[in-house]
Order: C-alpha cells, then structure tokens, then sequence
C-alpha cells in the first residue's frame, strides 16, 4: 500500500455549488443523510500529475482493442492520473484509485443501491451529482441474479456536471468481452470484476460517443480501480455500431477540439474526486445499508 | 494570529496549465527562479467559504463611499472569503490576507519590484499571470519619490488569466481619498498602505468597469491585507468619471449576470491563490533582493 498524502479538493465550478446546495436540502431526511459531505480528499501525488498540461501522445492509449487490452497485461500498473486530446479528436483520460478497506462485493453492490433514489447518488459527488436512474429498474434490483446480470446491457441515464457543463448521459454497460477486452486475459489478470460501459449523449442514445473501462481488483488492503475514459471519435470506435456518426454529432454539440481538451481535464478531475470521495464512505456505508 | 491549516490549491484550468509551462521556461535563468512554484497553499477555511456558493446580499458590500468607508471603521474585520453577483449588474469579492512574517514596507517593494519584469510577474501566480508592465516605468524605479508617489497615478497593464479567460487589465493606481475613502478615517484606522485601484479593460482603458480596495495593515506577526473587488456596473460608480459606459462595454464583452457571477468566484479563488502565494516567499524574496 503507497503512503498517500489526501487533500482537499478546493475547486468546484459556480453551478456545481449551486447543485450542492439542492441536493443538501434534498437529502436532509434520509436515513443515510450523514454521509453527505462538502468535502472531498484526493490524493495530493494523483492532483499534481494533472496540474501542468496534458500528457504526451506516447503516455497515452487509444480505444483500440489492441490498447485496452494492454490494461491486462500481467506487469500492468496504471498511472494514477493524466489526460490528453487523442487525433480523433478525442478526449482521453486514465486513473487508478484505492479504495482503503473496501472489497469487490462493496463497489458491486454500490452499483445497484445508488441509482434507485437520486440522493443516493449524489453522496458519491455532492457537488455534481444530479440523478442517475437505470432503464431496467426491476433487473437492477433482481438479487436472485448475478452482479453481471443485472448490470450488463442495463442502462444507466446520468445527469451530472462535468466541469461547469451539466451533461445527460446514457452509460450501457456491457460484458467486457463485448468492448474488445480478451476473456482469457481478463481471467489471468483475475479481475475482480468490471463496470466498463458505452456511453452516449441522452438525445442521440444510439451514438455511443465514449467508451469507459472500469476494472477493479481486491487486495487484502483494499480495491484498486483502473480506470480509461474515452470521448469523442476515433477510427477504432468503429467496431461499435453507430460511432460512426459521433465525430458529427460531438461536432454539433460544441465539442471541438479545444472543448474535447478541456473535458478530457475535468472528466479526470470528476474521476479523481468521485471515486476517491467513495472510497471514504464506502466501506462503513455498506455496513449500514449492504442488506438493503 | 489564527491557526490556520494550509492546503494546497487543486485545480488550474487547461489554458493556466499551459501558461504555468511557458512562464516555468521563461523563468529558469532568472536569478530568483527558485521562488517559482508549482504548488500554491490556500486557508483551508477561506477556501470552505467560497465552494457553496454566493453570499446572501445583506453580506455584501457595494462600492459606494457609504460603504467603503466602512472597512475604516474602528472594529472592523473583515471576512476571510466571499464573493456574489450585486445588482448592477456587478461581481463582489471579499477577502483578508494574511502574510506571515510580512511587514508593509515588503509589499511595497514587491509593487515596486516585479512590474519591471514579466518573469518577476509569474512568480506571484505561475499559473495565471503572463506579463504586467507600468506605463510609467521610470516614475516606478524613482527610489527618491515616496511609494504613494511612484504607484498612484500610475497604470499596471495586466495580462493574466481569470479562471480560464485571458483578461487584458488596466490597473489605475489611486490615492484612497480619490477612490471615496475619507483621509481622516484611514489615518484613524491605522492603515499601513494602499494598493487600492480602478480597473479598466485595455481595449477601453477610459471607462473604469471595476474598483479595487486593498488595504494593508502590519502587526508584529505579519502583514494582514483587506480586499474588496467591484466588476461591472453600479449606480454609485458614477463619481468616476467614463464609469456611465461600463454596462454597455460589459454586456458587450459577453458580461451579463450569469457570467459575472461565475467572475466573482473565479476573482475570488484568484485573489485566494496570488496573495497567498505571494505570502509564502515575501519575505525571503525581500531578503535576497530588497536592495535591487
């Protein structure tokens, strides 16, 4: 386990702050309100890596299935942070975050407790957590199913500030397998499990303008989470049907390069201080409230 | 003097990022490089006030004389952070410095110092300042004239990064009685030193479009600094002359309300961030360099 050094995140954009305010008044008489916090400790090593630019080109991976598969590898360590605007354009991101004392089972089953209320989602960023239903509510909530049955080929529609951009998004998560990630890869690196996803914007939901690869893994201290983020368009992207009409369809949503380049930046910082933010709670949250 | 817990700032916006990279190389042959740091510690508690949003009005200021004068009064502390959007419409800050081992003749010098060099400039903010030379150079450097003498009346044109806009600043140095503040009051209040101003931007440097009061005072523990920050329009500017066209120059440079508000806080984290930046090596840069 890294000696890390936790701060303060000390930065959260004006409409950010503004949806803090709603969603502490909303959660006040819930039974879970106290876990409900202003503020979120990051590692401070995770924050410097991201302060001084993007990365270069070659610290970076594309969506291909050949990169993602990399992640697998049996010498593989992630980088803690780091974002760049990948040729596409397309935005990318990269994280591995520590949850201290939490297992498998608790980030599993955190992703089918959270998006039932949308309060409970907003302890996971009380700044820029809107609401995140899921489509087939009642498979979400089918305990006689697997963690995978009910997650993969559910859909989640978040509403969430990135940076000071309020985004409607639909994250389809999928098998693994289905994203290009080898199955007998994914078994020797003994991944845990995976919250890897499409994602797309909710008014075009059959564009998948993103790919997410989420992998964790259970140590005796803790998880660690891997994380890829991937926004906008790249010609690997293809082998997903209907990416074919995201580079158009960011366009026209304002995302140019410049706009790709900034989101990349703030997706990595909504990553870094969601996550980190869970890890805080998480473990003592579930004790509370993992037989509901 | 308050225990204060420091911690350091977390986010810089993408273009501020890449300022900090081009003023890191511009900087490195500079006898006083060292004093340039990537790392910049803010009050934990001042940072807490300002991330949930704008103050109610009744704790506001305007930059009326009525209002003004009362950072003179006998009792008066200010608060450590704050910001809002004011009728008018106009952006508000509030804030209170404090320099640790400071006194009021090294901030002076340090008004004096760093106009004469942009490096010296990117000291105080590495990420966000990019160049802020005097129009009136030699008046600046005449060590025979006192320092009211060489600063008021004399103009700072900054460029320097507010959140993620590059801001082109004119910065009107002022005797306090001509910005409204009464001379027996500030002599009554014991103030060390002004740095009080109007501010224009440079594409209209005749329409003051923004009043900045900062008033130090030293204690035999350091150097406390009070700052209030007017942008925008307000009836009670009209005592500056060109001040009628403020509104009109405002909206037209894309400042209505929502973003004026969104100025506010991004003023508010500037201010946190430059002074006490600048409080961390004062007094050592003094020290090495006050006889320059």
């Amino acid at each position: 386990m890294d000696a890390r050094v936790m701060t303060p995140f000390t930065y959260f954009s004006l409409p950010m702050q503004k949806q803090f305010l709603r969603n502490r008044e909303a959660i006040k008489d819930k039974p879970y309100a106290k876990y409900f916090s202003a503020q979120m400790n990051v590692p401070l090593s995770a924050v410097c890596k991201i302060q001084q630019g993007p990365l270069p080109l070659e610290q970076t991976m594309t969506p291909s299935i050949e990169d993602i598969n990399r992640l697998l590898e049996a010498d593989f360590v992630s980088e803690e942070s780091g974002y760049a605007l990948l040729p596409g354009p397309m935005a990318y991101v990269q994280s591995r975050k520590f949850f201290p004392g939490s297992t498998a089972a608790m980030l599993k089953w955190w992703f089918m407790w959270h998006p039932l209320e949308a309060e409970r989602y907003t302890l996971w960023f009380p700044y820029a957590h809107v609401s995140n239903p899921c489509v087939n509510h009642e498979r979400l909530k089918q305990t006689s199913l697997s963690f995978e049955q009910r997650l993969y080929g559910n859909t989640f529609c978040a509403s969430e500030y990135v940076g000071d951009r309020l985004m409607h998004l639909h994250i389809h998560f999928q098998d693994p397998e289905k994203l290009g990630l080898r199955a007998d890869l994914y078994r020797d690196a003994k991944i845990d499990g995976s919250v890897s996803a499409l994602m797309s914007l909710a008014e075009q939901p059959e564009v998948p303008v993103s790919l997410m690869v989420h992998l964790f893994k259970e140590t005796p201290e803790g998880l660690y989470l891997t994380s890829r983020y991937w926004v906008g368009s790249h010609p690997s992207m293809s082998r997903f049907p209907g990416a074919e009409k995201a580079a158009a369809l960011m366009e026209a949503n304002g995302f140019g390069e410049a706009e790709l380049e900034t989101l990349a930046y703030e997706f990595a910082v909504h990553d870094l201080c969601e996550f980190n933010h869970l890890a805080s709670f998480l473990p003592e949250l579930y004790r509370e409230f993992g037989t509901d």
